[in-house]
């Protein structure tokens, strides 16, 4: 094997040609493997294997710098740079994160995971190269979904003014995590289709120097590519034409059911997390074409994650002209949501929580400035949700609540979050968001007759005295858990209530509990700073009641364990009862 | 005069082509009438009279749809659709807000006030239109300047992929408020210079179709290009090359000077509001200046508003490549930061309050998560900045202090600021923001000895007893203040802190002021909700100290009088002290 003798990049250099194409076979069996039985981020690992090694072939990592976008396919980097274990022995397998990790490998610079950052981040190392008076390679790699990201063209037209090294490679594989959309791939396919020499050219139009390498899965053209662009005292832009998924033919077939995978038979294909039932992406997909059918100017907005509303590939082509994939754009998404809606549309949006975090501005500005009746959908908003720091879906309720003019919700039940979205879409007052709850999927059967229009209004669901627990969207449970606790404990039943909005306290009924409560538990599933728990607090702040609010440190996590994290924070029902006892 | 006889922008269409010229140039002296008494944006409207002109004499407004891009140039266009008065009559003068407003007009479909999202917001316009099968005209007028932005980048990258009607008409000035920076910029440049006829077309390669107006300001040449693209059945961008400030021989010269003005004297174009003593903006210039001297790797950035930070041309010019102006694209600005402090360079980001909400992503993702010591420096954070909707500076609290990782600090004094600068570009553990009083310029001489490093530690400035009043940055006075009244009326001195620190709490102190306190005061210049005092609340939330938080409460307010809206929030010293006193 020449994995083996691989321990960091220059051990490369003694290889010949075919030696590499050996190697990056090696690599890519490594890979299939690993993903196999671990999971993880398929298709663009695939494609970038002889792209990754010609880079570090060429290049002087650490000196030279590489800075992958998303860095979901930065695998075969991290194997290259003194990582392999990780990908070759299953019991290293977790040794790495799925992305650039500082903290592993002096090779990477930063923890990255969300999209269309790279050109930026690594303007900024070649902008303190040249203030030093250094002359290093700084080399961005970025797909060409992420290039529809307002941050990586902000980035790319900074790059074009520069007079100093810098390096863009595109990888180009004709795909988003589903199809691309966007004017500007129509421009790529133009420079595929002419080898790159049509005069029309996005990069050259944003002020950088261009080269086109036609086949961006074969080692010696990428090496003679990159050599060419080794110390070039300008920007550049090296597009690269890769196979998402190569060397797996399921995974070359179906790119974007192949972007990433859970365990799967090595020989078959078949995932071996086959899940068939409903859960909040379906029932949101099936809810939403019901409703086109009825209502033509309901449009569904996704930025590049349709999967996430159960809109899969058939189910996108029923909805037709009524489904809008912008890209990877969150500010675009929200603003023209907003449009559509001062235009007499019907606009939903679904986004994940740790993505909606790329379009505070839109969300304050071009929607509820302008309070046009949208509906957001948050989806893995949780701390059940993604669990690597880049993904984190626990800050959204700061970031969101704390808009003037948005109406925040959080269902607790399916039924719940499907009177929301039926009463959301129906209304013409308010620009509504949706927080999709997380952890257990509970349908309680229960009809909701809430009339949502009556703004901040909770709802007693069990009347008691002494103690209320107010437990929000997915914690709703964990405070009838511990008012259950509470009860056995004391004797005394207390207070339940499940407020529905994030977005503004119940005046009346905070100062009806005055009368024969002590103190107020508050639960809710995210950060506590700046979060729901934090207002209750305030409003008591003058008064004899005692308030206890639970959620979530203000803190980076990374691939936790949800229920240490749930002990840390004392989000136990045992735990959450003995604290209120104390109080009364 | 033909102004008296335009009501509506219908009564455009009976002049011909001379009568219009005279009308461009009626309605140009009243600009500048209006703009030498009451002051406003001068240079985009003056150059936007013969283009406004000629769109609302070939499209049919409010059919046919306008958007202009932060809408700053839109005095033309208020002057058109039946707001005249406004801009003729200095006793109208206020009847109109400086930028687009739904409340004013129905030719006005949105509030806009920040950049680069006309084109997100027409789109949505346009996509309701398609879903209800309507045939209207949408058109997004955007400024060269504005294109440099994320979300109009992703703007036009959408509409590029679009099968119906839609119109961008490019505003090309060659000016951003300063000078524009960015690749996109020589291609705009080769477009001018080629007549528009350049193979290399940033708008072709998005998508668009493109036509070229040389002249501009020239009616019948913008009539005859716009009849051409009416009722166009695919996006098309009109590129119009106008000349900013046209028509008034100083701001054609001084083009970054006269981008807004304050009232002068219409003769010689003297500002009648000349400020010569320090302020913020100068101080901070001033001392980056010194630093950049003695620290090659100190990089101080803007995007686009150089002028806040008290970078003047020649101070640009004094600082060389150490001044970084990214053009309109503040997530570049904060990711770019990231990579310099990644990279060993020393960056400082300085930015209004109302436009870091346009990067929070950035901020959590590029810079916190990768904890790089960068330097942000946040202007007009603060009830008293800019007081349009659209550029309200008081929710930027929020918005950064429940980030994690990031230190962000409020200084009260001129001499606190200073220290925190000094302070922060020294360090290299945390990514820093410091936020810049608003109100009075206050410099009290007295040195600041305290250690910043150790973080969270409030500085109590008056030991007391009873009530603790914490005032954060700029209403550590009206603390101060409020304390004094609560001294006077009870003979209770009580204590005083000076917080420094709006992300953490100093539970040390906050612990000790269980012994001998009833009462802690919380003051701050932004708004409640998610801010600095709920998280004191929510501290206290289980013990017998009572809290009372002042801010501002959640809302968009538009042009207020900061008097009234201080008294509406209870703002005052007499009644800050009178409330405490109740709990005591």
């Amino acid at each position: 094997m020449y994995l083996e003798q691989i321990n960091e990049p220059s051990d490369l250099r003694k290889f010949n040609d075919e030696q590499l194409n050996s190697l990056s076979q090696e690599i890519r069996n490594a890979l299939i493997k690993k993903l196999s039985i671990h999971g993880g981020h398929f298709g663009p690992n695939l494609g970038m294997v002889e792209a990754t090694i010609a880079l570090h072939y060429v290049f002087n990592s650490p000196v030279d710098k590489l800075v992958f976008d998303v860095s979901h396919q930065s695998y075969c980097h991290k194997i290259l740079t003194g990582r392999k274990d990780a990908f070759l022995f299953e019991e290293h397998y977790d040794d790495v994160s799925g992305y650039t990790n500082p903290k592993e490998s002096k090779h990477d610079y930063f923890n990255i995971g969300h999209t269309s950052t790279s050109v930026s981040l690594a303007c900024g190392l070649a902008k303190a190269r040249d203030l030093a008076g250094g002359k290093e390679n700084i080399i961005a790699i970025i797909g060409d979904g992420s290039l529809s990201g307002g941050e990586a063209l902000e980035g790319l037209d900074f790059a074009g003014e520069q007079n100093s090294n810098f390096i863009v490679v595109i990888n180009d594989n004709d795909m988003s995590i589903a199809e691309n959309h966007g004017g500007i791939y129509k421009n790529l396919r133009l420079l595929r289709e002419s080898d790159g020499k049509a005069e029309c050219n996005l990069f050259r139009a944003m002020g950088l120097d261009y080269i086109f390498v036609k086949d961006g899965n074969d080692i010696s053209s990428l090496v003679k590519a990159f050599r060419s662009v080794k110390d070039i005292d300008h920007p550049v832009a090296v597009h690269i034409v890769t196979e998402k998924g190569k060397g797996y033919a399921q995974a070359e077939k179906n790119k974007e059911e192949w972007h990433w995978c859970t365990p799967f038979d090595f020989n078959t294909g078949e995932s071996k997390a086959v899940f068939a039932g409903e859960d909040y992406s379906s029932i949101t997909a099936d809810f939403l074409l019901k409703k086109m059918k009825e209502d033509k100017t309901l449009a569904v907005i996704t930025s590049a994650t349709p999967a996430v509303m159960g809109f899969s590939e058939d189910k996108r082509k029923e909805a037709g002209v009524q489904f809008i994939d912008v890209g990877i754009a969150e500010e675009h998404a929200v603003a023209l949501a907003s449009g559509i809606a001062a235009n007499g549309g019907n606009p939903v949006y679904g986004v994940y929580s740790t993505f909606i975090q790329r379009t505070f501005d839109q969300l304050s500005q071009d929607l509820c400035i302008n309070k046009n009746p949208v509906t957001i959908i948050t989806y893995s908003a949780s701390i059940y949700g993604m669990n690597d720091v880049t993904h984190l879906g626990i800050y959204d309720i700061p970031l969101m609540s704390n808009i003037p003019e948005l109406v925040y919700l959080a269902p607790a039940t399916k039924e719940e979050y499907l009177a929301m979205l039926d009463w959301s879409i129906k209304q013409k007052e308010y620009p509504v968001a949706i927080r999709v709850p997380g952890g257990e999927y509970i349908s309680d059967g229960k009809a909701v007759t809430k009339d949502f229009s009556l703004l901040n209004k909770y709802e007693v669901t069990q009347q008691g005295n002494k103690a209320a627990f107010i437990g929000l969207g997915s914690f709703y449970n964990l405070g009838v858990n511990a008012a259950e606790k509470f009860e056995e404990i004391t004797g005394i039943k207390p207070t339940i209530i499940n407020p529905y909005f994030i977005t503004g306290l119940d005046d009346d009924l905070l100062e009806e509990l005055k009368a024969d409560h002590e103190v107020v538990i508050t639960l809710e599933d995210g950060i506590l700073d700046g979060g729901f728990g934090q207002k209750i607090a305030g409003y008591y702040g003058s008064s004899n009641i005692k308030v206890l609010n639970y959620g979530f440190k203000k803190e980076f996590l990374d691939r936790y364990d949800v229920n240490e994290i749930m002990i840390e924070n004392g989000l136990t029902d045992i735990n959450i009862a003995n604290e209120a006892i104390k109080l009364i």
